[in-house]
Parts: C-alpha cells; structure tokens; sequence
C-alpha cells in the first residue's frame, strides 16, 4: 500500500458506534493518501505500507476532527458592553432602548466589510481550532437585507477557503425582525423567502436553511413557508426550536425531515418521538443555556428513550453564547445535561457530522473517509470533557494535511 | 529617564481604586526599568524617556498580569475515569470503593516523582498562563504525609523558579484524613501540626498556611490549633470555609485575620461582618459551583454591602475545578455569582494580590510595582470576562520580560 503518512505509536477513538466505548483502538495505525484515511486498526494488523512519512505520536490519542455543527461565527461587532451593562443591572428594556441586543450586531455587521468580518471570525475561528475543530457550520442571520445576508454568507465561504477548517453555511434570514421591518413583519418574511433566499442560493452560498421559531421571532406558520421554499430549492433545512418555551418546533423540524432540531430545552415526548421517527439530530447548545442562566435542561433522557441522535455545539454568538472553545462545549453538555463524555464527544464528531448531512465524508475514523485528524495530549478521550481551559490539542489534520 | 522598555498605542487598565472604572487611561504609555513599572500613564503626559526599546501595541489592552489566588496545580494522575464513571451513574459510594475520589489523588501523588509532578503541573499551567496569569498560588494536600507533601512543595517552588510565574504556596495538610488515619484522625492532625508544618517551614517551602474547614473534613477546633502553630511560625492563614455548609468558616477565619475565606457559598451575615471587620478577602472560585453543580452562590450582595474584598480564582484541582483558565474563571464568576466584569477582574489583579499579601509588589499597574503585564487583543476590558475559549491574549511580562 502507497500512502502520504503513516501514523504510529497512538491510540485511536475511530467514534464508528458499536460496542467499543468511543470505537477505540488501543496501539493503532491510521495510513493517509491522498488526503484520505487509507487504513485505520490495531498496529499488530498493519499492512505492508511505502508511506513518504512515518510519524510516531508518543502514545497521543487520534479522534476525528472535531465539527462545530452551530455557530454564528461571522458578526460585526461584539456585545461584550451589553454584557457588563446587565452585569451592571440594566434592564433588557434600558439595553433594548440604548441601542442593544441584536439590533446593534445587525447595526455593526452591515456597517461591517467583508475584510473586517473575515478578520474577526478568524479571531473567534482560532478557538475552535485550539481545540480541535476541523469543520465549522456558520449561519447568516445578523444582516436580515440582501446585501448583508449575502456578505456573510460570502464570509463564510472565504473562512472554507482560507480559513483551514470545512464550512458548512445556512442561511438564516428568520433570525429576527430587522428595524424597519418592525411594522411590516410579513413583508419581512415575504423578503427573506423570495428574495434573500433564492439570491443567495443562486450565488452558491447556501447549504442548509434555518429558522428561529420562537414566540419572540418567528412562527411554525413562517417557518414553514421558508420551509417549503427551501425545498423547491432542494435545500435541507434545519430549526432552533423549543429554546425558551415548547411552541412545537421539534414537531416542525421532524415534519421537514430537517437535519437537526436545535437547543430544544422545552421540547415535549411528542415532538422527540416526531423527531426520533424523522430521524432529525437534536444539536444541544450549553454555552447558551449557561449564558442566559436557563434552569430547563433539554430533555436529553427521551432522546435517549427515543434513540435521537445527539449532537453538542458552541452556539458561538455575540448575543447568548460568546463561547469560541469546543472542548468548553463539550465540558458545559457534561456537567450542565448529564452526558455521559462518549455521547459529548459523539456530539461533536459522527453525530455533529450527521446534523449536516456529512457522515459519508467525515465525523467518524474509518478507511475511505477524509482523513481529518485531532491528535490529543491525553490519557483518555474522557478527558476532552473534563477538562476547562486546559490545551489538549497536539496537532490537526484536514485532508490529511496539518493545519 | 533611562528605561528598558517603553510601551506605547495602547490602554492600560491599571486597577487602580477609584472612580475611574477598571482605572483606565485611554492612549496610555507605560515605561518598564529594572523589572519595574518606572511610569504609567496618559502619552500626552509622558516625559522624556531613553528607553532601549519601544513596541507600538496597535491599541491592544495592558492589564496587569493575572494572580489566580487559589489552586491545587501540582497532583498526580487525574479524574477524568471518575468524571466518567459518575456521568455514567456511579454513585460516590460505588466511586470509592472502586478506589476513587481524593484517596485516588493522593496515591498518584505519593507515586509520583518530583519530575513528573512537574511535569504534569506544567501542562495545566500553560492553561493559565495562555490566559494572562504571571502569579499563582499552589497548595499542597495530596500527600498527606510529610515527605509527599513537602514534594509537592517543592514542585511548587520550582515551577516559581522555572515555570514563567511567581510562585506563592501554601501548606494544606488538613484537606483531608489520608486513608492509613482512617481510624485516628487526631494522630493525623498532631502530625500535620507537629511535624510536617515545622518540616515544610524549615526548609523554606511555605509561604501561607491553609485548611479545609468543613464537616466532611476538618473542625474549627483541630483547624484553630493548626493556625495557632502558623502563627507561632509568623506564618499568614487561609481556610477553604463554608462551601457546602455553614461552618462558621468565615468567622473562624476572621479570627485569625486570614489573608482569604475561600468558596464561602453559605457564609453568613454574621461570618462576612467579620471578614470585613478583619480585612480577610473572600475568593470566589465559580469553576468548583459549576462542576458540583452547586445552587447556593457566595453570598456577593452581603460581601458587597459590607466592604468585603472578592477574589476570583480557578481552584484548578482534579477532583471538583479541572479548570486551567484564568479567563473562564472570569466568565463563570460573572455568569453564575453575577460579579461586574470590573468586580471580576479586580478579583484576578488586584484583590488576588490582596490575597496573597503581595499587593505592595503586584495586583496593579503604578510607578515602583513589578512589571508584571498582560496584553490583550480586547477593544474594551470586559472582554476578557464576556467570551469563554476565545484566544485573547498577546503577550505577557513578568518582572518586565516576556513570558
Ligand atoms: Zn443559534
Ligand atoms: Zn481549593
């Protein structure tokens, strides 16, 4: 066998399901060409390999490149004066009329250009990539107009090309009600569905569409029209749903088959078993659970029961989750859900992988796959969850080559 | 003025008391000689100076370098199995008869050599040190035995002298009973009181004397006659006091003027008049509330009201606070005691040094005090309590030299 690298003296979390915690293999071999993984097993059943490179990794572990399968990445700005003004004890309505809440990060990133959002995602980028995330889904969402939904979306494309991570974009066009919409909310949605949206597909920017169905953004109505649309588009779509209280988003999602239903803290048994059948992914969002100080855990032992896919993300965003650390993600769904760490770091490798619809291609370690890497200081993979702040990460690999 | 260094194009956030917030000066300069801070702050008032070297800091933030106050850096082994185990259900009971819990902590620690705990330190403390920290407090309290619990000291003192930061350590042999006591826990506390203080003390290793004050460990009475041997000694007290019940921790440590009451989640008004009344700092350490899951928060209106210095501090250890950073311990001390980012990072500057009684030398950023120095790519310092994981910090200088 030809191969660009072999790699030795590891072990390995291949995260393949089945009876083997963590899919592990103990004293493994992992062979890379051509950007693949070419081989992975025990060492002792290592075929005859030609590899250019031989790299001994001093008994490290090797997961899958972690996926961050929700962000918002791309914004203008940050909120961090918001922060310490309702630290201070303003109030969201004083916040609200001081020019705050997202309104400010819709105001800073259309005033934002592309250069400068480039810039500054790649400042929060560089956190996940500390720990260990190879692909990244970034959203749309803070422009709500053409020109700005479009920018991000451009944004997160260059991130794909240049940043060293995978991208994964959707557009969010139902994130809120822009300012001067405020009175014509209808029109607003009518914008996004027949015009932002089919222009940005047009220019190849979209690859999944999502929705805030909440009482205070959008309705199951509303969101099922931009459903409908995306579909015509033959878009897959996805749902922040059940966040802040049940309005039926899970249902919603699994009506769509979407790829994931996310943060549903609120969701009921009917909505996951709607999902379980669907076999949408519920993504979990701890950083913005801790953030807004929620009480209401998702109901992580139904989706258990009902066999739900879970997946765990940052959620990085200016308003609800400044978290730019995906171990930190991993740590907060442990202590704050009760997950177990092999269903966290599930989360973040084959099951974030399923919620964007990549599981063909990446997400768990197994020969034909991309050969994207995370190579660990560690003695155990529970450690990527028990550990805050500690740097884990040895190395990272996307296509077989170091990023 | 003869300098080595001058800094320039930058906002310094000296944390100085007084009206200004965070004591900032916008477009400030800051002049370093022999170590030292020689001149701080607006440019416009900058005399003449002939420095050997002048950096530009494009507007970045300088703070002072960060002091996490409270940490049990140096162990063996670590918890992650454990944290699995009990995220898989375990109870504590079935956690300790498989050989769990602290006893776990001090047989790594006793196997151990100096060089691996040094070793293993080191990794956590890049953690710390990734996130500004130029001063940490190291504890014993895992040996519990005289010569584990003088090693574990003088790892400490050589991570001071090797490690890129200051170095303040504390004996904690009463943290727990060690296993072979088990029947005769006052022999354990002449011992620790008797021989291993005196034993740590002459050989210069102890620079504060430290217990954990609670039912599950000690009392007020064996922790009073522990204290009154360190005063014998001239040695400076601190009691981890009240953290998962009211103890009269706090009271017990105003008694003996401590330098810190440390957790105090159930102080009471009682127990804060008297930390107030004998200057005792009150060191919140929110990564402990997080991991236990704990509901009861320090009492900060109480502290607040009555003039109590907060400290906020990691309480990086294996068993309840894996945390390795500086900045999430800010995070989680906003988000969970509802400390002002300014509160927050008073309490990692200027109150830590408080703490450790070396305010006169460190803690914030005025003529003749250390040049101790973090610099920030922040547009304003409440970012660096706002994100959680995102790489904030440029550089950093203790005693004026890059780290
Ligand atoms: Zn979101
Ligand atoms: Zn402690």
């Amino acid at each position: 066998m030809k191969a660009d690298r072999l790699l030795i003296d590891c072990h390995v979390a291949t995260m393949v399901e089945g009876p083997v915690p963590y899919g592990a293999i103990q004293d493994a071999a992992v062979v890379v060409a051509d950007g693949r993984i070419a081989w992975v097993g025990p060492r002792a059943d290592l075929p005859a390999v030609d590899a250019a490179e031989t790299e001994r990794l001093d008994g490290r572990w090797i997961t899958p490149g972690l996926i961050d399968c929700h962000t918002h990445l791309v914004f203008g700005g940050d909120r961090s004066a918001e922060f310490e003004q309702r630290l201070g004890g303003a109030t969201y309505e004083e916040i609200s009329r001081a020019g705050g809440g997202i309104v400010s990060s819709v105001k800073a990133t259309r005033a934002a250009s592309e250069d400068d959002l480039f810039a500054s995602a790649m400042t929060r980028l560089a956190g996940l990539k500390d720990t260990g995330v190879t692909t990244v889904e970034i959203k749309s969402g803070y422009g709500l107009d053409r020109e700005t939904e479009l920018k991000m979306l451009r944004v997160a494309r260059r991130i794909g090309r240049e940043g060293g991570v995978r991208v994964r974009t959707s557009y969010l066009g139902l994130h809120a009600v822009p300012p001067e919409y405020r009175d014509d909310r209808a029109a607003y949605v009518d914008l996004a569905i027949d015009d932002i949206l089919p222009a940005a597909h047009a220019e190849g920017l979209v690859d999944a569409v999502d929705a805030y169905c909440e009482p205070i953004a959008f309705s199951s109505d509303e969101v099922s029209r931009l459903f409908d649309k995306a579909r015509t588009l033959g878009l897959p779509v996805k749902l922040h749903a059940d966040q802040l209280s049940n309005g039926g988003g899970a249902a919603l999602a699994a009506r769509y088959q979407a790829l994931s239903a996310d943060h549903i803290e609120h969701a009921t048994e009917d909505g996951v078993a709607a999902m379980a059948a669907a076999g949408v992914v519920a993504v979990l969002l701890p950083g913005a659970y801790l953030m807004l100080r929620e009480t209401q855990t998702p109901p992580v032992d139904l989706l258990r029961r009902h066999g739900v896919r879970m997946a765990v993300a940052t959620d990085c965003n200016p308003g609800t989750s400044p978290v730019a650390s995906m171990t930190a993600a991993l740590n907060l769904a442990c202590i704050q859900f009760r997950l177990t760490p092999e269903e966290a770091l599930s989360g973040a490798t084959r099951e974030a992988a399923r919620a964007l619809g990549m599981l063909a291609e990446i997400g768990t370690l197994e020969a034909g796959k991309a050969a994207d890497l995370a190579i660990w200081d560690i003695s155990r993979p529970a450690e990527l969850c028990y550990w805050l702040g500690k740097p884990l990460l040895n190395a990272a690999c996307r296509g077989g080559k170091h990023v």
